[in-house]
């Protein structure tokens, strides 16, 4: 049998588990305005999450402003769930004037505004400020998810795998692992080591191997035990991803097989 | 970079070698009629290669019946290029009443009637009705696929290659191998398989792991080295085949995701 990827859980809500991967779109909207634009476009694609790339927001250091826009973006949305991911640049996010401290208490009040239901923050952030991430957003109710990035390599598989267990450790409700393939072997690690966290896990995992060479994982990363795979709505938020219509019949097709 | 698949060589033709695998319908009609209807339904669909599946032909016995089939197929497919298989029983075909000194003089009829591009014929056979096949299809400019199935496990990754390697020293023009995952691993190691085959034979390689947990190999083996995948014009001719469009689809956004 394929590895049914695990349902995510926030809120009292469980979003999957039916044996395929999660599709979420990102939001790379620059103003408040373009985001709703955006965001409209894609809804009619019935996505199953939505993730504001609040890094590409100009206004992110004006908190007023993003409180505002979320709150927008949350009735927009109605019952599709939010992330909101301020990736950093270090992992492929775009450059912010803003210290991580303003980022971590932009955090704090994103969680504690009621109006995403998941948050994105980094393993590679100082453990005094993941501490606080965690903190908030289990305050509020908020589901974190601790992300990984590698935009140059694809690690050791024993490294790949250590990678979403220390997420696990340090307090994460989902794991999330994206690595560059430079050869397609790559590929095959990364998938096969998503199975072996599938299974040493308690929690859901997200990975994916980038670019085009990677593309495949999103394709066909559920079938290894991930959670969500990100297909792209309106634009690509990092190199891979794959429009939504063509994941779905994708995945469709390679769960209707026989 | 991807591994790009190596080009299919026949009558002075080349088919492939642009970086995508070829795609390969199957035809399975009982009768002449049906398998004509077959082919014509088949054709919108622009297939790279077709393949008559002959095992599934009520009249197979009667060589006159067979050729007379052939030629209409030929007439009928136009410039698009035509394989020959008898799929043995004992590797997934339908049983035939039939010993297989006349199977090997159908192959000898076909490859002289000048109706057909490739003939499939199965690694498993007897030295004698290989070399018989062998010599008939190269006499008459026919290109050889020497094939190996197994519907019930993937072979050790050493042994999948030797395989392959081996189908190369006894002759074949094409060398192609389809085996059944027990588990979403053996979908990796028969990828990782076609990358080193590709990489250590000169021929052209054709690969793909069966049934729905293996669908994924059907969709991103030309980036493993396969040269040629099988998708469903009409009925599937074994598990696991997808629909040529998705395929196609789903190849190009693989191929373009950036």
């Amino acid at each position: 049998m394929t590895s049914t990827p695990k349902p995510l859980e926030f809120c009292g809500r469980r979003l999957g588990g039916n044996g395929r991967a999660l599709v979420c779109t990102p939001l790379v909207g620059r103003s408040t305005r373009a985001l709703l634009a955006e965001l409209a476009s894609i809804l009619p694609q019935s996505p199953d999450l939505i993730e504001w790339r609040a890094d590409f927001f100009d206004a992110i250091a004006d908190q007023r402003q993003v409180l505002a826009a979320a709150s927008q973006l949350r009735q927009l949305a109605g019952s599709v769930p939010l992330i909101f991911t301020r990736r950093a640049s270090h992992e492929g996010g775009e450059p912010l004037a803003m210290d991580e401290d303003s980022v971590v208490e932009l955090y704090a009040a994103i969680c504690a505004s009621g109006d995403v239901d998941f948050v994105d923050y980094e393993l590679s952030q100082s453990e005094h400020h993941r501490r606080r991430v965690r903190a908030v957003s289990q305050a509020h109710g908020v589901a974190l998810i601790v992300s990984c990035h590698d935009f140059d390599r694809t690690p050791a598989s024993v490294d790949m795998l250590e990678t979403l267990a220390r997420a696990e450790r340090e307090g994460a409700d989902i794991a999330k692992l994206a690595v560059m393939p430079r050869d397609p072997s790559d590929v095959l690690r990364l998938l096969e080591a998503t199975l072996q966290a599938h299974t040493a896990l308690q929690i859901p995992v997200i990975t994916m191997s980038m670019g085009a060479m990677g593309a495949l994982s999103r394709t066909c990363g559920w079938q290894y035990g991930s959670s969500v795979t990100f297909g792209v709505g309106h634009r690509v938020s990092a190199p891979g991803q794959i429009p939504v219509g063509v994941l779905r019949s994708t995945m469709a097709a390679l769960g209707a097989a026989g």
